[in-house]
């Protein structure tokens, strides 16, 4: 045990599996690229047997980062944790992170095995692993609500086969953080061999005490890793706060007595990139990445605040990468401005003929919109045109018209494959319009589950608008984003965005964690 | 100390406080009406000496709520705290909430008082208060960062002066559990005349640990009231969440041992109610209230879900009160069924004027939207044309075009008092266009701060928009919303609703508790 402590993010892989936020092979490059400037200790890059899709993500990531270990999740058995050592080959440092549940309920309702099986298959996963790679964390799913009794004996023996790190979830956020805490310490106690292992804690935040729970986990259990995601994005309430957790445990350094590897200065970045790469939005009132989390952020400056700024603010909002909009780029900036541009926001496109494509967007961008911020580049590269992601339909033109009175209407040209489609609808606004006139050449039948608009930059309407439409057809669900400083064609955007990722067909295994 | 944990709602008080989350009486109203339905033991309506308009919204909901307590927060001043008993008169149960901050830092900064001045305001306000009605709370204002011994000395006074509840705040979010109830714990065994007085907490989020640190104070320390605000909602990070606290301890009764005497199935409508007055958005990975806080509300039945409900759920969605929107009203239904179904969902119109202005509106709505569910008759009597609210601005009429490779182009007509005004005017997208042209003609001057759009019901765009636009302007920041089945004319009626709340000029004093 140090007084380090691990910081294992997992926003790509438990918080990729919430609906909706499910991310492309270049989204996940992105965000991971990102973590790494975050300098998180352990990135869980996906689950690569779950879909092809995430198995070349993992091996993406793994080619890509070079400071942080890359994890791959894996069911306890030896096809998954193949798969996670044949997409990590290529890492610096792996890591294989495999898992069964060992509460009752979990093993009779999900798994249908008996506590022998899953005792038998927990040891054999943790052996296969580690043949294949040195760094090997088990997790026993639904460990908090296991029986204690058996879920030392598991312990005991995945430590016996060499796992180095043991991560004792609570599944469905049922903790609170003094049971927690005991809960860990208790096994700790009584496992013989627990001091071979790093400790972890992975907490859900279904009753509003995931951060609280993970690090009751550390101070009173002796855990040592936190598994935690930007934002608390996952499924349900999501996961524990990443910059939550951090913050804590900097900003309570007297209580804590801990040091964590993060440059804090990235969160607001990172917090960022994964709000609008899944749509997801923080609310304002969110710790530390909400808009109004400072103080004097909030464009209201408190008496209190002003005559001393600690009265009310226990963090500096610059220390967690809150500064104000740059303008950084206008419309005279040229190819070589902007290329270094993405340099600095640690966007890597794959060839020239990318950055072309994203250098014409911009110049197009630029002639609407006199002032382009960070976030507006960050919007245009995430755009679907130019990165090389499969791109079946895309917008050509739009017009459209309404009046209070009468009846919106569309109309819509837009390439599928090599062939050009034009239709017309009207609709219940200008946008359903829209997407109704594309709807009725595309006959997806999809259903839509949102429909959400952000302000890119400052909150005026002069900025450009971000569309989020998120679909659901056939027991998928994809997000599709959009950007422009008209918000119907930022709409018809993210919805020929979303039908590309339905077209593109992807399945996968669902894993919890 | 009993079994029961007082839950105390700020909403409508710290809440509010929130830059941006400013509400009109009308609309404290309802939201005070849905806080009894949510069966809350104490509403704290405002602050009643901070503003005219604070005063009547006490006012009204002193002489509107029945069944839970109402609450007026007062400085340790006699003109505050007789400001406060006036407002609470015709109340069934009133209690007057005083407070002064006894932290080194914030006397000395703020306060500008030595610890003898605040000592002797403590108790004189408690006596004068305890004068003026029966129920009467101190509030150590950034009590956890204050000195104990000091503490323990003001709150034994103000215990002998009478105040029956002493709440012990957290107000800049910095307390961690463990710590926070043992600070409670220490208070209540240190000061002689403790068991004279429920003991409260009162938490906020910018470490995360709100929910956490309330129920430690509970646990450890001992405390039997909570304060808390729906969605969270408070300045910076917020404050504690009343839905999670609550849930917690049902959830965990095994745990806690405590009894609530909330109505939870009426936490989500309070929730929806309160976003879509205010303008702040829920994640949807907000524990209890986020559209994905149930695994089978999220659109994906996760396998293990399927098998066995309890594997991954530990509350029922319907016990909170999420529930499939139903079609309530159409086309062909008739006023009455109108008003009645306005009466189901609490809204209370103060004359038949207002009730035929509202019908005029469903019937407009209705002949454009087949389908009409709760949430958009809410928004409809949220609309300011069919409220006794200051109304200068009305959108008269309003038409726009925009098609990709042009200027997006508006003509608006609105009505300024009296006079019929007419403008256009182009812009970086027809919102921006329609913004423009009124402003061309009002000259507010106002900032934009937050634009953002919300689907009504379901996420189609089929159904309403509804927009929030928040304006600030001298120093005040207010918040209109709009909706409408169109975008655009949903912006113009949400920018108009700023403008007319900026028009009515109110003036407040900010508090922090």
């Amino acid at each position: 045990m140090t007084d380090k402590l691990i910081i294992f993010d997992t926003t790509l892989r438990d918080g990729e599996q919430s609906p909706g936020a499910s991310m492309t092979r270049e989204e996940k490059l992105r965000i991971a690229r990102q973590l790494e400037r975050l300098r998180v200790d352990v990135i869980e890059a996906g689950f690569a047997a779950s879909s092809n899709g995430d198995f070349e993500a993992v091996r993406g990531i793994a080619e890509a980062i070079r400071e942080s270990t890359v994890c791959s999740l894996a069911r306890a058995n030896d096809r998954d944790i193949g798969r996670a050592a044949e997409a990590l080959k290529s890492a610096a440092r792996a890591r294989i992170h495999t898992f069964i549940a060992t509460s009752e309920l979990h093993m009779e309702k999900k798994l249908r095995m008996t506590r022998e099986q899953v005792f038998e298959q927990a040891k054999l996963a943790v052996r296969f692993a580690r043949n294949l790679c040195g760094d090997v964390e088990f997790s026993a799913e639904d460990g908090y609500r296991s029986d204690p009794d058996f879920l030392c004996r598991v312990i005991e023996a995945v430590i016996d086969e060499g796992a180095t790190t043991i991560n004792i979830p609570d599944t469905v956020g049922y903790a609170v953080p003094e049971l927690y805490g005991q809960f860990i310490l208790n096994l700790r106690q009584r496992v013989p061999n627990a001091h071979k292992a790093v400790w972890s804690v992975h907490c859900h935040n279904d009753l509003g005490m995931a951060v609280a729970n993970s690090l009751a986990g550390v101070m009173i259990g002796g855990a040592r890793q936190v598994e935690c995601t930007i934002n608390g994005l996952g499924e349900r309430a999501g996961n524990c706060s990443l910059e939550e957790v951090v913050m804590a445990v900097r900003t309570r350094r007297d209580y804590f007595g801990l040091t964590v590897g993060i440059d804090a200065t990235q969160i607001v970045p990172a917090s960022r990139m994964v709000s609008q790469t899944t749509g997801f939005v923080v609310q304002p009132n969110k710790a530390v990445v909400g808009a109004n989390a400072f103080a004097h952020a909030s464009g209201i400056h408190q008496d209190g605040v002003l005559k001393a700024r600690d009265t009310y603010e226990i963090m500096r909002a610059e220390d967690v990468g809150w500064a104000a909009n740059k303008i950084v780029l206008g419309k005279l900036s040229g190819r070589n401005a902007f290329k270094q541009r993405l340099q600095d926001l640690g966007i890597e496109l794959e060839s020239e003929t990318d950055i072309n494509a994203a250098f014409a967007r911009f110049k197009d961008l630029a002639d609407r919109k006199s002032e382009i911020f960070d976030e507006d580049i960050i919007a245009l590269v995430g755009d679907e045109s130019v990165t090389r992601e499969q791109e079946h339909y895309r917008l050509l033109a739009l017009s459209q018209q309404s009046a209070m009175g009468e009846r919106p209407h569309a109309r819509v040209a837009f390439a599928a494959g090599n062939v050009e489609k034009h239709a017309e609808s009207d609709g219940n606004g200008p946008v359903d319009a829209s997407l109704k006139a594309i709807e009725s050449m595309v006959n997806s039948g999809a259903e839509m589950m949102l429909y959400s608009v952000n302000a890119i930059t400052s909150g005026s309407t002069e900025s450009q608008g971000e569309v989020t439409v998120r679909l659901q057809h056939g027991g998928r669900v994809v997000n599709g984003v959009g950007a422009d400083p008209d918000i119907v064609v930022a709409s018809a955007k993210a919805y020929l965005s979303a039908l590309n990722k339905l077209h593109s067909n992807a399945e996968r295994v669902a894993a919890q964690g």
